[in-house]
């Protein structure tokens, strides 16, 4: 990701040979930007290295018209004019593969942009400043709003009011005075290079939600959100670390697709936040800062902030649009997805909160590079969990997942691409957890266990959620196993994975002892009890889970003492 | 309501003449109680005083079957027995009016229970004490159950499993040892004067409810709300007034179904009990008790208990069931209605709160007699706001609305049912307030002016709720009327009437003057402004409401002023 003046580029611009030959590209290229930004000029050169036809929608316009622009826009008004000017960019984009300069206006209207979007075809914002673009419209008379005008003024105006619409390109590509050859080899090098970021679709009725993975997105986040809000406005919850490394990056993006950050929140990083003393002083300051029912709340930080400002915009004016930017791996493969938000009472852990959908999350996974080693390590807890529950995944942990722990950026956006689908499609079958058997709960395999050790550590740090997962899944793997339901093999690997990454896998691994009685009470206090009985989710093997509601206590109890519980 | 040791008789036994002829009922009698109740013999008796055909369920089961019930139990086992007891059951039910004697189980089976609501039937529970029962049953031999066993100790477990599903009965007659006919006397007193609670279905895909209405409701507060919950288990919320004139009550109602109360809290009264800090105390309270997902919050009270309560419910473990048992005219014609939950911020009311739809209203109007007389007239603003909304109900408010004022039970009842019918229909349509125009933002009429008064009055008891929407209501149809929409002589209409029910309908009513510059101020901070610009609802005339984001401001200003505001 390369910052360049405010604006950028992605990916960073690896020079490519000038004028090398190459592929022609499988979807259409559209190019946008002011007036005089070169879109017809380097479109013309684009598309013949790329071995396609160009097109020039407004001669496309006037050729279907029979009359040139001007009169259009004279004669039958603005309108009308992205009207026919929606179909016909519609029209060359459901045809091959071409590169389409646009007129200026063209990606300014909703409609339009929606249409180009969903024609699946790379726009391209050449973004070029007032200075290079002012002799090149100088004198212009062919464009209505050039008219008796003062062009600097006029751009001026365009630019204030396009550029945050024309930040929801793909690429943006900022353009100097420079020869247009020079110009089209690093557009043409940024189209290489580019890696859209992936999309899974949550699918819930009336409100789905993309979840959009990729390096870099917290730069181009306010392009990536601006479609999925009711409003450019936005209050931004986050904690003092994090806000610290990201949000100023999170902020320009918002910024430059002209989101007005109306309130800006930290709270104290750690699992303390998700009080009700935090949340109330959370919902008195947003409130307090003017917010109104379209204003989305964003949450940038780990699962603490998401679970916390979930449940602020859940709650505040009975519910706020509610975008999450998760920054650690637990929060990106895990938390962000699903909805669930909540804070944390006396009597236990996320006891107060709400099912509330995102309308879009962003799992920026350059931000990773940031984390510390043991907090990527327990994130990948959760991959592993996933991995079990998928089976493939599992094969994959097995063989690579030591890579991502290591921090290489093309296994954690694997880790992370592929948690999510997987969480997505759960959520999707069973959103608020109502399945008598398997679904959503499946998603606690290694919970039971997981959160009884956690709850005996005190959340005092010393034990992760994500390493007291691990634990957990060791210790479902070996009660499945002692109740034969699945290979007597199976809680070896799983432990020598998780041995393998750094995670701990078996009590015995931590410092401390814990006693049969203490955990089996907190089993027995746990959310997922129904009518009084424990519930485990066991695995047949990866890929391969249950839920079980009648596991007797007396087995549980012998397993614990045999993973070195006294008692 | 007549109470007799805990067993409820509705409505009052008022006794006609003993064998008097009647006119055959609309719809078939069920008779339901344990072994030896009296069905088959009152039943015989009742039928032939109606003029319609007696039925022994078990008889016809017999015949259908041909062979006897204790064969047919030994023979297939009770699920095969209580399958086709159903199946003549409904059959029976669906044909002409008649009374029908019911075995002793089939009222205590699930599904045969909704079969019998379902078929429109008056379910009849004659309630009998064991010492009554022991010498019918005894030497029974022609039923399963008492067969080589202690007569008593079989009816001691029959009346604890059964009598909490016989109280979903619609009448309970509690019957001592005394002849047959004087029973039936009773029985027929009883079936006569009942006057069955209106129930008015609120359409809500997936979350649809009823609002039940009608005396002496909280005494049979479990039979109607069983059938509604998940399980027999809840938690009531109230405040320390309303606790001590209605929490025995309902509670005896309650476990009278056999639901438990796991926990019930009390808040201090008043508007200081919907803040975040009572909100946190409950939370813990509640949850500190134990309370599991299926556990049902039931909030017993007014507009405060209510919407505190009702947050409560949607954010406990991420939503938990609700009830309301509204007790104040304003809560019953208003607040208890629709899913709207909430607390207040320092920056505004009801800042904090969520959708969250109830399962159930129980809205008992004999509770409206313990109102104070100022309470009893603010809820009826509220009654009068619907009556403008809605057209015949406003003319009905003239002519009829002083009668509920001064607390005449059949104009309560109506003034309740008219008002939940047209606000169970808004909130149907527009459930979330999302309408552009019209929709649930109508159910706003007189609060824009309303809110902005009472706030300036700053809620310490000086101006309640329903008088600021009284005056919110005159100046709204004042506005109206200088915009030109409706009659010049609305205005006055509606400003006599509310001053003729002892309302302040004009703001030179009040000890205190505004100034223009402090409610214009309050109202432009109002949650439904949209883009900067008031909101209004106004009116064409009565059943003729709109909503209107274009008034000028001066208008209002000038409007102010004429209302004796300084400024």
């Amino acid at each position: 990701m390369t910052r360049n003046l405010g604006f950028t580029i992605i990916p960073p611009a690896a020079s490519p040979e000038p004028g090398s030959a190459s592929q022609a590209p499988l979807r259409s290229i559209v190019l946008i930007g002011l007036p005089g930004a070169g879109k017809s000029s380097i479109g013309r050169r684009l598309a013949q290295r790329l071995g396609v036809p160009f097109r020039d929608a407004d001669a496309e316009i006037e050729a279907a018209a029979g009359q040139p622009i001007t009169e259009i826009f004279f004669r039958y008004g603005e309108p009308h004019f992205r009207e026919g000017e929606r179909r016909v960019i519609a029209r060359l984009l459901a045809g091959p593969p071409t590169v389409l300069a646009t007129g200026g206006g063209a990606y300014a209207d909703a409609q339009t942009r929606e249409a180009i979007r969903a024609s699946g075809a790379l726009t391209v914002w050449l973004q070029v400043g007032i200075p290079v673009l002012l002799p090149r419209v100088a004198g212009r008379d062919t464009r209505p709003m050039f008219l008796n005008q003062d062009p600097a003024a006029v751009l001026q105006r365009l630019m204030a009011a396009r550029h945050p619409l024309y930040a929801e390109a793909d690429l943006v590509v900022n353009c100097m005075e420079e020869a247009p050859e020079a110009t089209t080899d690093r557009v043409q090098a940024a189209i290489t290079a580019y890696a859209a970021p992936a999309r899974l679709p949550v699918a819930l009725a009336g409100r789905g939600y993309d979840v959009v993975i990729g390096e870099g997105l917290l730069a181009r986040a306010g392009g990536l959100i601006a479609p999925a809000l009711p409003a450019r406005r936005v209050a931004v919850i986050s904690d003092a670390s994090v806000a610290a490394l990201h949000l100023p990056a999170l902020r320009r993006g918002l910024e430059e697709a002209g989101i007005e950050v109306r309130a800006s929140l930290t709270v104290p990083p750690g699992e303390g936040s998700k009080s009700l003393a935090t949340y109330g002083a959370v919902m008195e300051e947003l409130l307090a800062a003017g917010i109104d029912r379209s204003t989305a709340v964003v949450a940038l930080g780990g699962g603490v902030v998401g679970d916390l400002a979930g449940f602020v915009a859940a709650s505040a004016l009975r519910g706020l649009p509610f975008v999450q930017v998760p920054t650690t791996l637990l929060a990106q493969v895990d938390s962000s997805v699903g909805g669930k938000t909540g804070i944390n009472l006396r009597a236990g852990k996320n006891l107060a909160g709400a099912f509330h959908q995102p309308r879009i999350v962003l799992a920026d996974t350059g931000v990773l590079a940031t984390l510390p080693a043991r907090e990527l390590r327990a994130g990948y807890a959760e991959v592993a969990k996933h991995g079990l529950l998928q089976g493939p995944l599992w094969d994959w942990c097995e063989a690579a997942g030591a890579k991502a722990v290591a921090g290489e950026a093309a296994a954690l956006r694997h880790a992370v691409l592929e948690s999510c689908r997987l969480k997505s499609a759960v959520v999707a079958a069973d959103e608020r957890e109502e399945s008598a058997e398997g679904g959503r709960a499946l998603l606690n395999l290694g919970h039971t266990f997981g959160h009884a050790v956690e709850a005996e550590c005190g959340y005092d740090g010393s034990l992760l959620h994500g390493e007291a997962v691990a634990l957990g899944l060791g210790l479902a793997a070996r009660l499945s196993a002692r109740l034969g339901l699945c290979d007597a093999a199976l809680p070896g690997r799983v432990e020598a994975h998780l041995a393998a990454v750094g995670l701990p896998a078996r009590l015995a691994d931590l410092p401390r002892r814990f006693t049969v009685e203490a955990l089996m009470g907190r089993m027995r206090k746990d959310k997922k009890v129904r009518d009084g009985r424990l519930r485990f989710v066991l695995l047949h093997g990866p890929g391969q889970a249950v839920t079980k509601g009648d596991v007797e206590p007396a087995a549980v109890e012998a397993l614990l003492r045999e993973a070195s519980c006294e008692g």
